[in-house]
């Protein structure tokens, strides 16, 4: 028998309103599962069962207003809690207790949502590692920066779980922990109260087991009636990165696979070119803007307290102190004239195919991995979702990563349904 | 002979590099100037002069960093302060100590500026007024949302002061108070530890007294090595809106003497549509994000203290809760259009001309004025500047905006300056 903390939100909704299980029963699997699998995976920075289980005595059992009413979520400690410390993964700020909670947290709780606990960061968001280790192999990384988010989705501890994105810190952990990971279009969703790395580029992502929990969290979130049905994409763009020479070979089998699959299913694939050919350097534009706005929104911590930083988070903020107002604006006029050419692109092709990580999560909790697949993507702004896809040669999951058109969110998620349902390789694990 | 205290910040870093002056009669000066008027003006809400004469003592007097090093500045209470209360103008935040200060503060901060004081802001930086009166009239509105800023500024309590924008909070006060205004491009500087009105749409600002100030302060925080000398635009464009008619004569007849004083001096003056023709309408789809996004961003003091807002601000949230996902996504994308039609304009247009306010600033504290003439402006995303040009009927002042590319800020101050020194009415009060 299936266990209750193994089902997706969507599947817990649908038992709870069939009275399969209460409430009560859902939590109490949930916790036994952390506390089971807790002090090995490591994904929660802060976290009280019995606070949970007060909080669940407010939720009405018999009315639940939202599909999410009652449902236990995880929030990477980026995110302010009024009621749980947020520490933004940094020794600056041990304790800190914020005075509201980050609007999106709100938005969740009054739609009934608790608050599990909130989930391991790297430090600000950015590639000093946390403790949380990959549920699949305890040895290899979860990914970051939103590793505990990922780690405790994918250990099925929580059914959902807030992470953010600069670089591929959502895709990249959900990729490598086997999970979806959906970064929203910049600006889709509010930011106030989350830390900001960089303020062009931070968006809002979400870790799930089940493509349908985007959709059932998107309708609450943005009141929408209803959400599309699977859309078969007529044309798939097949993105050839000058990094693609990066990618091990089971990644690039599973890319192979999808392709095959897409064809046999009649959908067309054409090879599309956007980042390292003519003019354009994206990654090199991507770490331009990330270093330059991280060093100006994260001014306070190397002002105040430059000697509790990482080295890699000090390297971080004076390389971009070195950068001039012109080299970063030059970046972003990259940016621009990349979403420019991609408006042609976007009249030939539904949606873009590339990798979500060079291959399966590396081995050693002192990396995260190369964001080197998301950091052009994450520039140009809009939404991505990987989707698990086969597994790399030590049987740890591979992505692919699915890139929508800038605030075309529902309609990614409607083709990333189909692909799950149609063009997934026959060895998804 | 000139006091101290009504020197311009470029003015003040001058004479204290001749050492015409030192830092402490600086800051004597404007302590003197703040205990005569603030009573009358009220532009302050958290002041402590003693406080800010022991900031002094550490600043080193004999070798002044840079330009406003040891120069005291105004900061609008919805910026973060570690060392001031910050209470967003709101009932709900009375008392409110953030742990640490916006990033801007502590870049201005690091730069050696010293925070004179928080200055009022509306509740939460929309209509509902503070106690700030204007120091031209105290029976007459300085407008909002950035009034305490622009009102300290006007009345030459501090050199400089920071804003923000999202419908007209910086343009429109710093034209009734008869100060010049900056509002800058949307992403030109970060807003972390800033309150979110409008995530798509706040923008810094910056109120002084001598445009020189903003290249000053740009080349500080940008750390610019220089900046562009005044330009002559070649073509202005006239920027003729459905608002017209709420325009009163006295505008009128400022904006015609400066066509006509720019004609003279042999630049090109033609009309633009940008607004209210066609498809488009930049009003109604300003009111529908801000609205939106206000309800979304601002979701935990509607939830948790909606007995504490007030009727205007919780008429807007309702209003926001009110729009669906889609009426945004369609005003968003009038937005987007609007842009792409103005690209064109820009080929033929160097810059663009508006007027600031319908008139001289409204009798009466319970409202702010009108913020019709910005509104398009701010959901377009670039850079305004208001200059004081004329006074209206009852003698208060008048100002023309400056509307620029978006991220063109440096080009449209430089252009400012000619037009300062060439074209304005020679009215000017």
């Amino acid at each position: 028998m299936t266990e209750i903390f193994e089902l997706s939100l969507t599947q817990l909704d649908r038992g709870l309103r069939k009275h399969d299980f209460s409430l009560v029963e859902v939590v109490e699997s949930l916790a036994r599962r952390i506390e089971d699998r807790e002090a090995e995976t490591r994904a929660f920075t802060s976290l009280d069962l019995d606070r949970v289980r007060t909080q669940l005595d407010q939720v009405p059992s018999q009315s639940r207003e939202t599909a999410i009413c009652g449902i236990p979520f995880g929030v990477k400690d980026i995110f302010n809690t009024s009621d749980w410390v947020t520490a933004y993964g940094s020794d600056i700020y041990e304790g800190h207790q914020p005075v509201s909670d980050a609007a999106i947290v709100s938005q969740l709780r009054s739609a009934g949502g608790v608050v599990m606990g909130k989930t391991v960061t790297t430090e600000f968001a950015y590639f000093s590692p946390g403790k949380t280790r990959n549920p699949k192999d305890l040895e290899h990384t979860p990914g970051g920066s939103s590793q505990g988010s990922a780690a405790a989705v994918a250990d099925r501890m929580i059914p959902f779980a807030l992470g953010s994105q600069t670089a591929a810190s959502v895709i990249r952990p959900a990729a490598f922990c086997g999970v979806i990971g959906y970064k929203a279009s910049v600006g889709e969703f509010p930011l106030n109260g989350v830390l900001t790395l960089s303020y062009s580029m931070d968006s809002l992502g979400f870790f799930v087991r089940d493509l349908e929990d985007l959709q059932l969290l998107r309708r609450i979130l943005l009141k929408q009636g209803s959400s599309p049905a699977p859309v078969k994409p007529r044309r798939v763009g097949l993105v050839a990165t000058p990094q693609w020479s990066a990618l091990d070979k089971a990644s690039q089998s599973v890319i192979e696979e999808v392709i095959k699959n897409l064809g046999a299913a009649g959908v067309e694939v054409g090879e599309v070119e956007v980042d390292g050919y003519q003019d354009i350097d994206l990654i090199k534009a991507h770490k331009t803007v990330m270093a330059y706005e991280a060093s100006r929104a994260r001014v306070v911590e190397l002002e105040c307290h430059p000697e509790k930083l990482s080295k890699q988070f000090f390297e971080l903020m004076q390389q971009g102190c070195r950068i001039t107002f012109e080299q970063y604006q030059e970046a972003l006029a990259q940016r621009d004239l990349a979403n420019q050419r991609l408006t042609e692109t976007w009249l030939n092709y539904d949606l873009l195919l590339t990798p979500s990580a060079p291959g399966e999560a590396p081995k050693g909790l002192s990396s995260t991995g190369d964001p080197i697949f998301s950091r052009a993507w994450n520039l140009l702004g809009g939404p991505a979702i990987t989707l698990p896809a086969g597994v790399g040669q030590k049987n740890l999951p591979l992505g692919i990563q699915l890139i929508g058109r800038v605030a075309s969110d529902d309609c990614l998620i409607a083709q990333a349904l189909w692909v799950d349902q149609n063009a997934l390789p026959s060895t998804t694990g």
